[in-house]
């Protein structure tokens, strides 16, 4: 049940921290609402199969994002932060800034945009309003001792604005890492780049003082990158990688395919080149199994399908 | 129609030839067994989407594998060689070859494997007979001209056998390529690899004189890693890639999925990067699209999925 030949890889970092989105952008983008109690569950789970971080939840309006709606009875039902857990939870202002707080948080991130019309659509604010937006909350997070990470979303094509420049993402994330955080997260949210453009938007935001240690990669596998683009980052020295187990986020049956970068998938490729993630792989397939089943439908990951298959 | 941010990626060729296998590969593990006359027209309709190097079909017996027993017809649909244009199949044994001739093809494939177990399975002999099956073939198609690839199954790992020894591929290669082959393909027939795996044989092959000049990848994208796998051996020198148009050979809906690497999605990673292919991706996507309504079924290209569906 693992990838074969295990070896060290040449220009692979020893060990990769996955940052596990399924719970959050995973659930977000699925059709079925899962009840609080399946997510807790699920998170647990997650948590027994090694994955040290995992964004629970979102703290935006339920308007906004109903099948985020119960941030409180997910968090609560999973109880405080422990034994070196990471829980972050996306926070988009003071309000939701006072809910994680309240549930005893101790890392968020924040989410801007690198493009106009998507700043406008998910925030409701220009890009450069975003900033005024964040700051506060960054602020106050950063007083109170927590962790922090930016994401910036469209990073490498936009579907209403078409490819992005990387000088512009450079500029937006600059912008959110002056404010203090931690760590910044590449979101390739429609999945178009590929490994040129991810060394090039690496190598500016180098040239600008963000360094491969304080950036993650989150691809999305729509055009079938997610892993080749991930693998280049990798190679170029980042060490923190998103994906949501089972691919969460897209059907294999829906006309797009536009789920996150399969956990298993990543962890096979890992492993294989001898690269330390701390996953039991086995534990983490059956996982997504069972949320497959929750969710009625089957992984779109290869990996969890070869192996629950086999 | 094309990914964004077009540019030179450091390290990769400036021109792939991509080895296109949907008609034979692909449709060879498709449950549906499609006519000749869809065949023709398939194999028409990739080479006029720019694909110069089809592998058309094989001579192996009709008892053996049913989706191919109609090469004859396939062939004499098509007519002659002809603008440059590249159309091998598979050849097992004299018989094959004669058959091959009569049909004025100008191209072959010999298909050995790197494992015991496979080699029973496959060609009904142990790894050592299966060099004196093909040397006649090799010798006799060579003296007449013809342009001979030799394929390796079971480069990373065996179902029966598990990971398989990277010395264990070399020595197969170097038994076949002894005979005179101009192209070597290593398959990973259960797609299983990763990418340091890759990399060690590639540098396995390159010390005992078989450079990434006359060597081909062919990855199955089982566990997903097909494409993260190929970019690794074209970073390291290799410039033809084995790939099915909209990943046929493997049911999206089926428990595992097995197919070819799809075309589309190494298209849209080779173009991102700069890399030129001559195809055009529009007229290809069209194709799979086509050819999944023959087969009943959508394509498991992400590319497919995501274009077509926009």
């Amino acid at each position: 049940m693992r990838s074969p030949q295990v070896e060290a890889a040449s220009g692979l970092p020893e060990q990769v921290t996955i940052y596990e989105v399924g719970p959050r952008d995973g659930l977000q983008n699925e059709k079925t609402v899962v009840p609080a109690a399946t997510k807790v569950e699920f998170i647990r789970r997650l948590e027994a199969a090694g994955l040290g971080t995992i964004e629970t939840t979102s703290f935006v309006p339920a308007r906004w994002v109903p099948q985020m709606g119960d941030a409180e009875d997910v968090l609560a039902g999973l109880g405080p932060d422990g034994r070196g857990r990471r829980r972050p939870a996306l926070v988009p202002n003071e309000r939701g800034l006072d809910r994680a707080e309240e549930l005893g948080l101790t890392a968020i991130a924040i989410f801007g945009s690198a493009t106009e019309t998507f700043a406008q659509k998910n925030l409701n604010r220009s890009v450069s309003e975003q900033y005024a937006m964040f700051e506060p909350v960054v602020e106050r997070a950063l007083a109170d001792g927590m962790w922090v990470r930016a994401y910036v979303s469209m990073c490498f094509g936009d579907p209403w604005e078409g490819p992005v420049p990387v000088g512009q993402v450079v500029d937006t994330a600059e912008r959110l890492m002056d404010l203090g955080c931690h760590e910044l997260s590449l979101g390739d949210t429609i999945g178009v780049g590929t490994t040129g453009h991810v060394h090039r938007l690496l190598e500016a935001l180098g040239a600008r003082g963000i360094g491969t240690d304080r950036v993650a990669v989150h691809f999305h596998d729509t055009y079938g990158q997610a892993l080749a683009n991930t693998m280049a980052a990798l190679r170029d020295g980042v060490s923190v990688v998103d994906a949501a187990a089972g691919g969460l986020g897209g059907c294999p049956y829906a006309k797009s395919a536009t789920g996150n970068l399969a956990t298993e998938d990543l962890v096979w490729a890992l492993h294989g080149a001898g690269v330390e993630t701390g996953v039991d792989l086995e534990a983490l397939v059956e996982t997504s199994v069972w949320m497959a089943g929750q969710l009625g439908r089957p992984s779109p990951s290869n990996v969890v399908r070869a192996l629950a298959g086999a």
